[in-house]
């Protein structure tokens, strides 16, 4: 192995490759009885209108429907997409500036990519807790991962901690908004500080806004992008959540606008999608999503299934805060080992994150896309766990 | 563009973008007439069996059948595949050793980073003519291209030149097998001396046979891959060519089961999947193909084109060798400038791609996945604009 991955890179897999055994060691164990809490695997299926959707795009009759397509992707999509961020994001997109890509991994890498530079050691400010992999890729791509915490007890932006890493090495920041795995939208004001925080520092950073879970708003008037307050700013965003089809791989990169040269860092994009070999989303995604780009899933359920787990998290003692989007909770872990706390769960067929994986300590998520069964077990496990613990 | 792209980078992108260009420019003057030769576009659309399979997957009924798979891919798939590629290699493959990845530009990216050291620039030796991208590719990755090309008159492999290019800094060999750009196929006695000098260089350096063309076999029984004589190969994939799908990105790297520590390196492969954001093949396709693995496209058909085409193309007063594989064919530009030639072409509305894309002078290539009425205009005016050259 030493062989062919660098140390920093593997350093970043080894948490995630112990929670990999972690988690098959479970379903050994238990078997049926595995409640699968960890990963945002919908259990009850996709919406119907995803299927709907690839199956009139499959029955279409242009023979070239399923060949390729340019880099950036389909054109007819990219301004649909377009459209529709302009209305949600209040900006005006040009359709050059949404370039597809199979999957939000492949648009965090083009927009990581831009951020390297051969002659010196880059640096991206990391907000923490994060998504597993941004640390990861920004290491496999000679990039330095600068983390910074939110403040401990609101989950808020931290925003003076942000000002003091923002050398003149920074070439980017990265959040998500909302935010995973905590389940909070940040508020309008933290953002348009972070914009001036941003705005004043030595220089400029791209700012990556990872809206992945911006179709699943528990409380929509609530949320804003940081593209509205800073220009330099990319969005990046995958429709595998919002559709639940994570496997079909498509979202996309959105330049916005106001950055300066935005059609000429939008064009670098396109390139590296070539560059790099992402290539496209498979054409099949690129028809079927125009028909889907307001859809969402049942989020009144959704909703009604935060509120129960929420209320029976917190009679049996345990500290979480309301998430206000995502499928996702994250209560603080009972013990300052949070690894060691999500094993005690496992051990009992419960299946969550240790916050380690975020990069982050002494917490858990929860994933709300497990189906009924799996939660009615679940529940008195939580309860269970949490007193022998506290006994 | 300086701002974010390396130069060696740039210059590899230059031919290809000078290229588009010159496609654009010849759509939109002359529209309708347009004969596209230059891509391998499938303009009588994918092969039936594909779609039908496409939609057997998206109706199957498993809820989870949408949604992420393991990195390297469905476990059943794979099995299938090391199957079917035992029975063609005459090879044992483990499933583990069949890396699914989307698109073969994936596959060669893994490879390549694979050959990649922090400590000091790595060579790989590319045989020239080869496909557009695999400089690219290694540019990016650090890697420095060492081109080595083919006999100028047999289009075989220069065994000579390759052994003098092995030094102790060469971290791997590409070839593809059929040859794209030739259509030829390398014959066991070639790949058998290859694998003697391969073996006796100083780093024993990985070979990969690309074998995208592999499902287009004009002379089914001259096919033999590398892998069959040296063990250190690894074979890349992509079922794009012969379903006729190449929209929908679906490959695989297939590490020789008789490289030492083969499941290691083939492990390597499924974790840079992850550390790359590559990720997956679709979901869907990666059920889909499991009923695809012999489907070809109707090579009597391709078999025919190709005896006209090349039929007019030496009465005409080309020189040209007769494909054995592939859908094209390759025939030595009257000009020594061959993109000049190319630009002749194209302003009369046929467009083929000049072999300056290849890596190589003085050629071009010619795709026969136009449609008829495209290849009865293209005829006429191969004659004319060699004859306007040559008068």
């Amino acid at each position: 192995m030493r062989r062919f991955l660098e140390e920093d890179v593997l350093h970043y897999l080894d948490a995630q490759e112990r929670f990999e055994s972690l988690r098959l060691e479970t379903i050994q164990k238990v078997g049926r009885q595995f409640c699968d809490l960890a990963y945002a695997n919908p259990y009850d299926g996709p919406i119907p209108q995803a299927v709907n959707a690839m199956r009139t795009a499959l029955e279409a009759q242009n023979r070239l429907n399923l060949q390729y397509t340019p880099y950036g992707g389909n054109t007819i999509t990219r301004r649909l997409v377009a459209q529709h961020l302009g209305k949600s994001h209040r900006l005006n997109f040009h359709w050059r500036q949404i370039v597809l890509t199979p999957g939000s991994m492949a648009a965090l890498n083009l927009v990581f990519r831009s951020m390297s530079r051969k002659s010196y050691r880059s640096k991206v400010v990391v907000i923490t807790p994060c998504w597993f992999d941004y640390p990861l890729y920004l290491a496999n791509l000679g990039l330095e991962p600068v983390f910074v915490p939110l403040c401990r007890d609101t989950m808020r932006l931290d925003l003076e901690a942000i000002r003091e890493a923002l050398d003149d090495q920074v070439q980017g920041i990265i959040l998500s908004q909302p935010a995973n795995p905590t389940g909070l939208i940040y508020h309008a004001d933290e953002l348009r500080q972070l914009a001036r925080i941003l705005d004043e520092s030595p220089t400029r950073p791209v700012l990556v806004s990872d809206e992945c879970h911006r179709g699943i708003l528990l409380e929509p008037e609530a949320f804003c992008s940081p593209a509205e307050f800073y220009d330099n700013t990319c969005i990046v965003y995958s429709f595998g959540k919002s559709l639940q089809i994570q496997g079909q791989r498509i979202g996309y990169v959105a330049v916005s606008p106001r950055m300066e040269r935005a059609d000429h860092y939008a064009h670098i994009m396109e390139r590296l999608c070539r560059i790099m070999g992402f290539c496209t989303p498979t054409a099949l995604m690129q028809i079927a999503i125009r028909e889907l780009l307001d859809e969402t899933p049942d989020l009144e359920r959704i909703r009604q299934r935060r509120d129960l787990i929420l209320g029976e998290l917190r009679k049996a003692g345990y500290e979480v805060q309301t998430n206000q989007a995502t499928f996702f909770m994250y209560p603080r872990a009972p013990e300052t080992d949070d690894f060691h706390f999500a094993s005690m769960l496992a051990r009992e067929g419960v299946l969550v994150v240790p916050s380690t994986l975020f990069h982050h300590p002494g917490h858990f998520r929860i994933s709300l896309t497990c189906n009924d069964d799996m939660l009615n077990r679940a529940l008195p496990i939580f309860r269970r766990v949490l007193a022998g613990c506290c006994s």
